[in-house]
């Protein structure tokens, strides 16, 4: 049976970084018979110069179609000032909404080849991995009312609603203590509960979701902003934290900057398993953003997309193996020297997207 | 003329930082015939067992009357389940909200002599003094609706209101660009405008108002998610950071732990000068909280609650040499190596709170 991938390079950098995931994609065909069949859209930018779009209805039937969705980049200075409901965010966070994937899984590691590029002291960032759910289709990101009115005399009033309902937190938390058994064991739930009702119920029904079903996993409850602290303090006493969209979005690039490896990691974005395939939609995109001031050089490092698709062949299709193997050969490529410019180090070998890509490849090939 | 403080040292390690700014009252009351004259009151835990409430009305009205309040911590695990509405922290929004104290200044200085106690590496902290501004009276923490709805079938849902209008942005950049004017002359203003409709009018009223009265300051604007990247990543870059009520409650607290100090950093929370009198109501407080763990064991660390008298001195009662004798004060007792607990040092001698005030006050004194 075919494996069906749709691809979405979006703006900056995203088109060079999936040229690269495009050549494992072809030789996994080649020679390990994958089976994959790729097709291609625009999102962002791209899509609204081509359609005035930040994504074509075209293209949205053929995301939903998909097994999983492969996602570079969105946004860059060309497309500031267009209309917001067409910014080129717009784009994927439609893709996140029509496809529900409420799971958004942000892995925080450290590439021991790079501890020394953290901010952090070295022994504090060495042999990090951390996991970041985060919940993604709900939140201030989507509840209404979201809008500006108008009040007169020269005033205006900006609103945005934060909504979470009982079954949307339950399902993130399931997530969260799944994913927690196949590591440490522990969860960090985060939310501000002394200050929002929002973070009172996830707070209750985290800790109900944890009695009824996952008692074995270990809980703890943190303030957010406790949180970031406790992050930047000492990071390696998380194991997987549980978060909402907003905070999510600010604790995991907080934690993203903290490894040193930011233009290196991955994430997945799931949906519920189907009731009667067992299949879940899937996007999966780099941390790193559009990098406009770099695009187009051939210098971008494409190992964040390349990770992407390794959680792709974990997560939607199962090839642990393949996941894995591609997982060690970025690790090993780092651990030879082999570097682009943004993780360049003493005594490394600065290359180029397209060298890195090969460089992953071929050790991909050999292992 | 009479300088009217009124005192509420709350919960936890509060009443001991608090005793050691009263030493330092006196003094100036003594020998600099300062005039202050001093009342106090009980809020968070300690007014909740005392009346029910976690600040009473007749603590609220002197409160509304002082000239500036000074606020040691509220919380502690044995009001962990008082309800909602009682709960410690809400004795400190009500007061932030009654006296409308809307510009929350959160200095993140880095001592010379703490930066080897950040978590970052010393070259990235050494000489770090960035001016968090957050917005405090609006956004979410007071949005209407706010509040858990039970939709039946064993479903609620919480719900919370990020709100604000025009003036309420315009009188906080207001107080970013000023403050800049009298540092480096640099504001970056933080929201997510690519999500948030409130972030939209946040960018929009913050470039309006820099266009209108302070295009000699320099203005940047910056994706709030971006920002906590970049504080862990290259936090010098920042001079003053402008900001709403939550995600400044986020980037202040991990700017705070970047330095190093974080039991050190005071807080001013202002109001809008009278029409009349051109006098701002104002609450000063420590950033750390109240430290259940340490409190009453006579270790801990009152310098932030100093540091936060000195703020006082300051903006409510322009005693500008007095303030900047306080500081230095600190300064000086720090670089002599006498340290609390939670900043010990090799070769640093180790002291308790009332010793540490001691120190601080006969270094003061000798300026
Ligand atoms: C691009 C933007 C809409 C997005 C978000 O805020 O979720 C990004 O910051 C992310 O974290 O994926
Ligand atoms: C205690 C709590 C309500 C408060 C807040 O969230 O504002 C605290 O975290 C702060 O930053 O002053």
């Amino acid at each position: 049976t075919a494996r069906n991938l749709f691809l979405l390079p979006g703006d900056g950098i995203g088109p060079e970084a999936m040229g690269e995931v495009r050549k494992i994609i072809g030789y996994m065909n080649e020679s390990m018979n994958a089976g994959f069949v790729t097709d291609e859209g625009l999102v962002g930018g791209s899509a609204y110069d081509a359609h005035g779009a930040a994504i074509s209805e075209a293209d949205m039937q053929k995301a939903l179609a998909a097994d999983a969705v492969l996602f570079g980049a969105v946004g860059g200075p060309k497309w500031d000032s267009v209309p917001y409901d067409v910014r080129p965010e717009a784009g994927l966070l439609r893709l996140r909404k029509d496809l529900q994937l409420f799971a958004n899984l942000r892995p925080a590691i450290c590439y021991p080849a790079l501890a020394s590029a953290s901010s952090l002291k070295p022994e504090l960032v060495e042999g990090l991995d951390i996991l970041i759910i985060r919940e993604l289709t709900g939140g201030v990101y989507f509840g209404e009312p979201k809008e500006i009115i108008d009040l007169g005399n020269g005033q205006k009033r900006g609103i945005d609603t934060q909504v979470y309902d009982t079954y949307e937190i339950e399902r993130i938390a399931g997530v969260a203590f799944e994913m927690a058994r196949t590591r440490q064991n522990r969860v960090c739930s985060m939310e501000k509960r002394n200050v929002m009702k929002s973070g009172v119920l996830w707070n209750q029904v985290v800790t109900e979701t944890h009695k009824a079903k996952y008692s074995d996993v270990q809980l703890e409850h943190m303030l957010a902003d406790a949180g970031g602290m406790q992050l930047v303090r000492q990071p390696k006493q998380f194991d997987v934290i549980v978060t909402d969209n907003l905070f999510g979005d600010m604790l995991s690039d907080v934690a993203a900057m903290l490894t040193g490896s930011l233009g290196m990691l991955p994430s997945a974005s799931l949906g519920a398993p189907d009731g009667k395939t067992g299949k879940r939609k899937a996007l999966y995109e780099p941390v790193h953003g559009s990098a406009p001031d770099i695009a187009g050089k051939g210098i971008a490092n494409p190992i964040a997309m390349i990770a992407s698709f390794a959680m792709c062949l974990r997560y939607s299709f199962n090839m642990v193996k393949e996941a894995d193997d591609l997982e060690k050969a970025i690790a090993n490529v780092l651990d030879k020297g082999i570097r682009t410019g943004d993780i360049m180090a003493d005594g490394a070998r600065q290359v180029g997207t397209v060298e890195m890509g090969d460089a992953i490849l071929s050790e991909f090939k050999a292992l």
